[in-house]
């Protein structure tokens, strides 16, 4: 029955398992695993995300470099945060590294008074290294702005009725008499911004930024009214001085508004997890392959809602490719929905144990779990089962 | 990919999960989980069991009849044990049934005092209903008579010096002179007995049942040596009276001697999870079988001492079929030598879970593992990887 002579090709394109192991660290565990069954196996590791946290490491998984940037917080202060510049002159930016919710002087100060200033300083820094294409991932954010300090320190100004300069975040908007945008940074022009979010809300409104995200970064029932209002005021004098029309378009909500001044600014949006599998080549990896494992820290109902495994189960079964779930965690409840898609779903968890050491023995436990199923898929390869 | 109309062939054959699931039940629960992924799957179900508790259970699984013994304990008082009757006018005896090591009243008597008239009793009772063969499950027995209650029972008579009868237990052995086979139920030509056992020990000795098994039925040392001298004496008289010594023989030292006097009767001796795999048919079943899945609630190097699922495994191999574990437990440790045999183990855990969470939920957990291994068995047999 062993057929250990016929090397297959897999594909092994996992999420991180938070808290425990990123992206990498779970594909090379399990392509271990493989090995072991199959030596001489084509394994192609291929380490994704969704946009969130891990989605600087999965980008830089196939080369590429880390940078440290100096921009400012939420709250206006000095800030380090890694991004990345990978070969082909394409930066990436993770906005939970600069204004993220997790910042403690962010979330110091009141959400009105926290801008997106730092991710302007950001995409300035890399247009300055010759960035001709600049990924964005907007998730984890604790600013309501509307984007105002991105474009802020990209150059437009916000101004009062008498002419001077406002700062950029809400709780200046009641006096925003003008934007002049002519000091726009020129290189925006020769540079393709790519916003990354699963987000598809509006700017304003009862589905907009503030009244969905503002509870979770803070805002109470009354803030959102006034936020939400303040944004309004703010995206009638964008819209008007840069002449176009963009709150409603899907994912303006995106981050407090930062993907509507990234809509203003032209920007592509897409889904995180599409952008990261399109980077890692996911597709060509897919080509003639007989087996793709995927898998997250916890595979649930969600996971079906444009979560990586998802994305990448979709990749493999438009390519003929069988997709199993090689996750953390199942909820068992899911199954109904998951079975439509995956050839599959499994732990790695080898009996009753702690969540504790599933997560202090996941490497293990994960090439253990992946030797199994390969030994399985061996033994069923062998049994042709067309008529 | 989906290749549902194909309808393979799969025994499912495990042990049952001890203080869970009867084999019955586990091999219910699996073969449901399969059908949800082949609604047509020809899924034969085989309750196995290795001669110990779940025996009849497994005996009994595939028709026959449960019945109510009345006997005596290893204490000599009344007691009520289950047995079976096979079709075929086989009889199943359970030692544990009769004189177990958990029975309060067998236990709280000085070992030498316990015999074995239990069995000989439930022997009887089978020959009265015209049993043609009997199989006796030797595992979990307090006793360390040498058999000699079971043979009293059945007529064989134990002298002092002066012609008066002893009792048939250890502690009347110094005061043994004589034995008188003359009166053994001549119905025991007509019927042949099995017994059912994993140990190879010889009655006698350093190897022999008072030293390896007396201890964990409460023996010391010093009672060790006594009853090691007792049964010695019982032996040379009762091979003297027959004519033939069978002392030696593999598996007389089991069940504390009780595998002795199964010889000096002309039993057959055989593993218990090979007569149970005989008895269910297990090699008929497994013709032209796709897959078989075995199992048992924790799976370890002990496995493949002969266990269940190894025994089942074993009957698998030689018939070309591969073999899947899905046990309440792995022991990764144990991986590499159960890999050597297993088409890849696996647990019905989805995640981290408590022991007894995954016991209360054992029926589901099994049913949604089975069919997650057969949505990858069938996606892999999809692929054909002859060259």
């Amino acid at each position: 029955m062993p057929t250990k002579n016929i090397a297959p090709v897999i594909v092994v394109a996992p999420d991180s398992f938070k808290g425990s192991l990123s992206a990498q660290q779970v594909g090379d565990a399990i392509a271990a695993g493989l090995r072991r069954v199959w030596p001489k196996a084509d394994v192609r590791v291929r380490p994704l995300a969704d946009g969130g946290e891990g989605t600087l490491d999965a980008l830089l998984a196939n080369g590429g470099k880390r940078m440290k940037l100096h921009v400012r917080n939420a709250a206006g202060g000095p800030c380090e945060a890694q991004s990345g510049l990978l070969p082909d002159q394409t930066a990436i930016i993770e906005t939970a590294e600069i204004v993220g919710i997790t910042d403690a002087a962010g979330m110091a100060i009141p959400i009105e008074a926290r801008s997106t200033l730092g991710l302007g300083d950001a995409i300035r820094t890399h247009l300055d290294q010759d960035a001709r294409r600049i990924l964005i991932a907007l998730g984890g954010s604790s600013t309501n702005d509307g984007g105002a300090g991105l474009l802020n320190a990209l150059g437009i100004r916000l101004l009062d009725a008498d002419g001077k300069s406002l700062p950029p975040s809400p709780n200046a908007f009641e006096r925003l008499a003008q934007i002049d945008a002519s000091g726009l940074d020129t290189r925006l022009k020769g540079c393709s911004l790519m916003a990354m979010t699963d987000v598809d809300n509006p700017l304003c409104g009862k589905h907009g930024a503030s009244a969905v995200f503002g509870p979770q970064k803070g805002a109470s029932p009354k803030q959102v009214e006034k936020l939400d209002h303040a944004l309004s005021h703010f995206a009638d004098l964008l819209e008007n001085a840069l002449g176009k029309r963009v709150r409603d378009m899907p994912g303006a909500g995106a981050a407090g508004g930062l993907g509507f001044a990234l809509h203003a600014l032209g920007a592509t949006f897409r889904p995180g997890a599409e952008v990261v599998a399109a980077e890692a080549a996911l597709d060509e990896a897919l080509q003639g392959a007989d087996w793709m494992i995927t898998g997250e820290g916890r595979s649930d109902a969600q996971t079906l809602h444009g979560k990586t495994p998802f994305v990448a189960c979709e990749h493999a079964r438009r390519l003929g490719v069988p997709a199993s779930l090689l996750s953390g965690g199942i909820d068992v409840s899911a199954l109904p929905q998951l079975n439509q898609y995956f050839s599959g779903c499994f732990s790695p968890t080898p009996g009753p144990m702690t969540l504790q050491t599933a997560i202090a023995e996941a490497g293990t436990l994960l090439a253990d779990g992946a030797e199994q199923l390969a030994r399985l898929f061996d033994a069923a390869r062998s049994r042709d089962s067309r008529p």
